[in-house]
């Protein structure tokens, strides 16, 4: 097993929003961008699979996909590749969101996919309990989401800390090197400081930041408390 | 109902193949472009999601997605939103082909949002039975491809022609004007020419072209088959 | 294609109700059971898988499976096999309930494996255009149950009856023979004499009578409505 | 977590084979209680949902679901509850068998939905990894089947002696009492005492029983490979 990288870690999700389709995957982007050279803080975005060609062509970000499939080169109609998403650009993936689901050998199958491709994996879930499972199968990064408070604007790190502290003690106790993030309402600088505190390595936010009005203020929110923390 | 257009259409799905993946989705979409050009015979592509954007930028082919979901915009992580392929200048898309079938309903609420989002739709079906039925959600296109054929060498127009007839059959009478094609084992312009003669206005080919030693030999004889019927 | 039965139908549809699980689904089979003998009223009732075969073995009502799965014998764990339902005691089905939608081409399949067990069958539909669809397949019985009135108390036969009119028709212009029924917020025998008035020619309903405090007392109200309309 | 039982533990999974369908799932469970009665060895059976009933009334063996899903009571029609499989008799329920696969937060709730339905759960896994991922959520017995020897005749405690030992080591780091059976291709008494030999505690067997020419005799070269491990 090897260790993703060692500093703290934002993956904006950008969901099926049209704030964040198209031309505005590529802003918004952009905007994040500006960001994290300003502030040396370690950011990802996950466009949507027809953006991540032109986003990461545009951007020196690293750029996640949001899913990929369990399938290999081949008559697989309509379905997620991990080397089409690595030939456009990405440098990992997200995999299990609680919005796409996964059967458990899927998952196995699937993070094996994304190594071969030389893609990065986080895989999420939806408590302490599930996220120590999947840490076994050896994903780089695993992400704590509560489905109760995604798209919530109440905090995982906030509201349910002891989730954060659980699934760290959980994970740890079965894999000592995957970098573990958490997500779920976070929409403040405090919510990811609060994070950080409570032994996350990173945090995973979509609505937060792409629905908000100003995001690039909501990143640099976010990132003076990375700075802060360190 | 609208009719798509009148003359006969060949529409090339990369599915995951390789060969078709990233660049060499813009080499194999210029060379089909070249043919196309040259003969004046209507063709579409449909690469990967990730390579939508490039493929549309480069050719002046109608470039299709292989699926969307029944997703509107929002919390969809991993979902392939119509907007989306259509904001990466996708003319239109594939829906229930047999290697990423879809439920029922789920059909009729894909066919709706593609419509909103101003694009056309190829929907595939295994029988005739099932053509007719999906006639019935209107799509712009329906595409019969036997399951058992995909990929096998051996044309449906040649193997099954009783399939093809009795699915424009079935098909025209519950729907005067969706485009009907054929597909499943396609490779030569015989195939070609002998789904036109049995009813068809057009085909749906994979492997065919895409794992061909020269794709553009092929479509080129898909072409004059093409020219030689009308 | 054959007409399953001349006279109107009540489908009774126990879902997972604790109401009409184990021994409960016995008593209330009864219980209709006993509205059936004395009015002359044809009604089945839709039990559980594992409360089929001890229903089917206490009353003398057509009962019928929830759902079956399109296998054949063989290595299908956990699936629901056409023939053991058969061998169970049951005479028909319900499938592609919009709670256990199947894939398009799976219902074609599941059809045809109903059929060659001597199974009855009950396709569902939420909408007019998709209950025409799924005609086309031929079952021996369509229902039409908009998803957003399922357990509403609010009956399709009241607040919306051009979806029932509509259905009629469009289902009409391809096949003659299905028998139609309507479900979805049925509670009263003014909801099942509204349907049989517009149309439908038997109901399927559920919460309607198994979460009433005095099923049987609903369930005459329905034959009573039947009598009074035949 | 409790242990489910000391003993060694075979566990026959019906699948849908016709030989197990219905009243040969009786007779079939009659034979086999008759060695178990004969030998001592604790064996369980797994019969279609709707056998349960009639299987658990006749036989004093506990009787197993083949799967449940992960619903609560209420509006889920063609669902398996897990109170339902209760209430017909059943002891326990197998979980994500390569045939029906789960979602891994489905396995979780399933799970729980099982614990508080008084149900034994046998959670099934194709690997090494995925078996210690699945102990995490505390299942009663874990069983390991290699997808690629299911129902091939060739014996996983034979072909890939390795997957079992490796399983039992992977296990036991995050589990200490989880029962673990293991399964695929066991058709003889050899292979029921090589599986013991190397840590497994009991097997899941399908064909290798249910369609032997005499399966009461093969059940019985099982039972005496126990009786010689132990």
């Amino acid at each position: 097993m090897r260790k993703a990288f060692a500093e703290p870690f934002l993956l904006i999700n950008f969901k099926t929003y049209l704030e964040a389709t198209g031309k505005r995957a590529v802003e918004l982007s952009q905007e994040i961008e500006r960001v994290a050279l300003d502030t040396g803080v370690k950011i990802g975005v996950a466009p949507q699979f027809c953006d991540i060609e032109q986003v990461a062509n545009r951007v020196s970000l690293p750029v996640f996909a949001q899913h990929i499939d369990p399938v290999t080169p081949g008559a697989f109609t309509g379905h997620v590749l991990a080397e089409s998403v690595r030939a456009a650009g990405a440098a990992g993936t997200i995999l299990n969101h609680s919005e796409r689901t996964l059967h458990l050998h899927d998952i196995e199958k699937a993070l094996q996919h994304a190594r071969e491709a030389d893609l990065l994996t986080v895989a999420c879930a939806g408590t302490a309990k599930l996220a120590a499972a999947i840490s076994l199968a050896e994903p780089d990064m695993v992400a704590i989401e509560p489905p109760e408070l995604i798209g919530s604007g109440r905090a995982v790190s906030k509201e349910r800390p002891e989730i954060i502290t659980d699934s760290v003690r959980k994970i740890r106790s079965v894999n000592s090197c995957v970098k573990i993030l958490c997500g779920a309402g976070i929409s403040t600088g405090e919510d990811v400081y609060a994070a950080l505190k409570l032994g996350a390595e990173g945090v995973l936010v979509a609505s937060g930041v792409v629905k908000a009005s100003k995001p690039e203020d909501v990143v640099m929110d976010f990132c003076k408390a990375v700075r802060r923390y360190v």
